[in-house]
């Protein structure tokens, strides 16, 4: 499946964060990630995520789509990342 | 449609970007957006965005979906936003 996936972590955690979420997934912009992920590699990452994450304070949003076909992406001005995952 | 927008943009620029993008979309946290949108109020978003923006230094990610029902979203810890456009 291809998610998005979007954090607003606490200064402390947010190291630990970027370098999880690049593991599985491409960075795309500040705290925004994506990528074609296996449902078992997401329970894996979102695992992970909960364990560095204050969940009181913290907050983490996927969007999973089935397929990036579904799905279609437009950049107005620079883009972040190198990566374009798109088809 | 369906879109998602995140945005990375100079300090100066924020106020008023977060301002257009309200108008047109749902905040979701920190610099993320999303709703139902036609294509139609949606370029008249990009256009003012642009208006806004420094093309050269800022970038703007529209991700679009048909349709919200192609779509899945999971929180994980806080929920910034009150609404959830989602069915």
């Amino acid at each position: 499946m291809y998610v998005i996936l979007v954090y607003d972590i606490g200064q402390k955690r947010v190291g630990k964060m970027l370098k999880l979420c690049r593991r599985y997934l491409h960075w795309v912009q500040n705290s925004v990630f994506e990528g074609e992920i296996t449902e078992v590699k997401l329970k894996e990452l979102v695992y992970e995520a909960k364990r560095i994450m204050d969940e009181d304070q913290d907050s983490l949003i996927l969007f999973k789509n089935r397929d990036a076909k579904w799905m279609d992406k437009q950049i107005i001005g620079q883009e972040r990342s190198p990566t374009d995952q798109f088809l």
